[in-house]
């Protein structure tokens, strides 16, 4: 059964639903009341709930939905999940109370309902979903505790709900969006083979973002990964490294880590994307949905590791380089004939090397006008501008949108983010072109992009 | 002769001063208003400068001064220093357009001048320095565009301005503050070496931030590394690493960087600390400027490794942990006593484990009950608050802080920086709790305190 009506249900009920948000399924309540479907709220004691009409039962519900929410104490939800047969086609069991605490019999018991009444089930102990172009949020958070990232073409997909919320909040300061988002929990039925495939047929998704903490059958898992990563971004945030981690998760959702290394060394051999860390993995995040589409679509070139460095701080510049050959990053010579060329047109201290070093001198056409010299020589720019003298403006920003549509060649800035950058910053993200706060986060991020 | 009338002169003479900020002369100038001490504008075109006297020439200040600064074309500079003979105690060559753009010959006759005449140079091409303990900015940069961190305990010695510039940026949004700032460029005379010693001798001084292109006297440097480390808390990070930064380091400032592996395995041997990246650098700085001293101070005691997180988010805990083990910390198992005592406080559903787990019900108040009952436990605590739920409040601060006094281990938390965390975030790190924004990066920071 098609995961459509999880991610774009037509009408919706949740069970527990409360009157106000001190309670989550007031919570969630409150969020669905965006949703633009037919949302059914149900609690015995209410006739009506934040301004729609409340149902004492499953069973009073006028109609069969395409999804439920079940905000109830564990013990209660394999009754509930019975009433549902017929009246349901998913369900998010977003309560927890099961095999994370030791309840592995309750939660066998509800994989088996689930089952036996024909219903696809996300949960137990999840965080549920995020669909803006849908406008669905099923999440027990509320908005001012967590801001929702903004539409866009990233998806996210996390056992943990923490980390789930964790990442939407770094996405959405990385000023990138989201397509879709899901927290699966114990993942008695739908896990994550079953988003990969609807994230890899899903159109407004780019990038997927997925953390893993345990898996269930790993070679289906690399089949399916391998399966997505050749259609979309994928990039892997394992957690469960050591021991320490391992036991940790396994406290967690009551899934077993498994062997790290064997998962490790699996995943670069099939050529799929894992990151070390949480920021390295925004970092990329936030160069491939900005830039990541273009690099895709002109797959057929080979793309080579050539890249130069315009900078006008001569020390950012030679971090950034070292950063370039940890990475596997190729700081190339610059051609002789466009050494030249720039040596007329730049003042005589001006550094005419990979990197450029602009200096203090620097003006903000100084960067176009390498950047459209050496255009075809590099397969991509690490642009640093330190906003500490006045040669840099507001104005690079509309000099480089301009420049931009004749380089068709990945472009990654490094400004730090003190007061006077914030404007250029934000231009300049607008335009996607990502920033970052270092060089060597920079170098990162154009990584990313010419892996 | 000591630094002191570099770093604490009593009066200042500036040749090449200038009359708007458009000069690089008149932001010196600027800058120096600030100064308690005596200031003397040189520039024949003026009779008066921002609203202090000028004189036409060195020839005609009235004193000899404990500080020249030269802002002049480097072709000007020998007659400049020359005439300062008997007149300045110690100059500061701000100027650029020596070795670094391949003007050696300039440079030598500079030195050579500077040892005849007698005074300590710093620089030429160098961003100057900055004390706020004394009113003191020499720096060519504009406030604006550059904040300047508020008084503090970390000092930065660097050879580039612009990483200088990019140092102190960090810190001040690292929330910590600065003793001195030193840029000193190509380095004729006053180098690292002096700077190291000055710093061991300055009291305000905790932590020292040291970037390094290039040596001059390789076993001089580890003998002065190693003293100053022994008296603080002394981080390098080292550019020019790969061929392709040390090509971009002596383009740069003129001096050859060095074989980086040779450099590198020297420090490791001394136990002289090396930061891997500028990020990483500033999290350590981070936690040694809150933290550190007290750690220092109890030196006595050994120093292990034995961590607990806690943590109200399962994922970004079994983050830690994984961190923990990469970086040789131990996250050792809970007492089996004091696991009993927490299991009979909290609710049956938290989990009592390393990361001890507060999940999404949390309370500030669990918090502090884990710490008190865990605090002579462990080495070190990391401690995860994510303001998603609605028990993460602002009042945690307040708890922290109360609790603190009885908790004389390094304690350091991760707190993603959305809006609702802002306050939160503030309030602990004005009590010198430093806040990461991911569960890495805490890690890291603690390990700064524990190593």
């Amino acid at each position: 059964m098609s995961l459509d009506y999880l991610f774009k249900p037509k009408s919706i009920v949740l069970i527990g639903a409360a009157h106000s948000e001190e309670k989550l399924g007031g919570v969630i309540l409150k969020n669905l009341l965006k949703f633009r479907g037919r949302v059914y709220p149900v609690n015995p004691k209410y006739s009506e709930l934040m301004g729609l009409k409340a149902y004492p039962s499953v069973h009073d519900i006028p109609e069969a939905v395409d999804l439920a929410i079940i905000m109830r104490p564990a013990a209660e939800v394999p009754e509930i999940l019975r009433e549902l047969a017929g009246k349901a086609k998913s369900v998010i069991i977003a309560s927890s109370g099961f095999a994370e605490i030791g309840q592995t019999g309750l939660q066998e018991e509800v994989k088996k309902i689930g089952k036996d009444i024909g219903v696809r089930i996300l949960g137990p102990n999840c965080m549920g979903l995020y669909n803006p172009y849908h406008k669905l949020d099923t999440f027990f958070l509320p908005y001012e505790r967590l801001k929702r990232p903004k539409k866009g073409n990233v998806s996210v997909v996390s056992q943990s709900g923490a980390i789930l919320s964790c990442l939407l909040s770094a996405v959405r300061e990385a000023n990138a969006g989201v397509s879709k988002a899901i927290g699966y929990g114990n993942a008695i039925d739908i896990d994550e083979l079953d988003i990969y495939e609807y994230f890899a047929g899903d159109n407004n998704t780019d990038v997927v973002i997925s953390y893993i903490e345990s898996l269930g059958d790993g070679r289906k898992f690399i089949e399916k990964a391998k399966m997505l990563s050749e259609k979309k971004s994928l990039l892997i945030l394992k957690a469960g490294k050591g021991v320490s981690g391992q036991a940790a998760a396994f406290s967690h959702t009551g899934r077993l880590a498994g062997r790290y290394e064997v998962f490790h060394s699996i995943l670069k051999q099939f050529g799929i994307r894992e990151t070390a860390d949480f920021d390295e993995l925004i970092d990329a995040v936030k160069a491939l949905s900005f830039q990541g589409q273009g690099s895709r679509v002109k797959g057929q070139e080979k793309i080579s590791n050539r890249v130069c460095i315009i900078t006008n701080g001569g020390g950012s510049g030679v971090l950034a380089a070292d950063e370039c050959v940890i990475q596997g990053l190729e700081v190339a010579k610059l051609p002789d004939d466009k050494a030249e060329k720039l040596r007329q047109v730049f003042p005589y201290f001006y550094g005419i090397n990979n990197p450029i070093d602009l200096t203090a001198q620097v003006k903000d056409e100084d960067y176009i006008t390498a950047l459209n010299e050496l255009k075809n020589d590099y397969d991509g720019f690490v642009i640093i501008a330190l906003p500490n003298v006045m040669g840099i403006t507001e104005r690079l920003a509309d000099m480089i949108k301009e420049a931009k549509s004749g380089i068709d060649k990945p472009m990654i800035f490094h400004i730090p983010g003190n007061g006077v950058a914030k404007k250029l910053i934000y231009s300049l993200e607008k335009i996607k072109i990502p920033v970052y706060p270092s060089p060597e986060r920079a170098v990162k991020g154009l990584k990313a992009l010419l892996d």
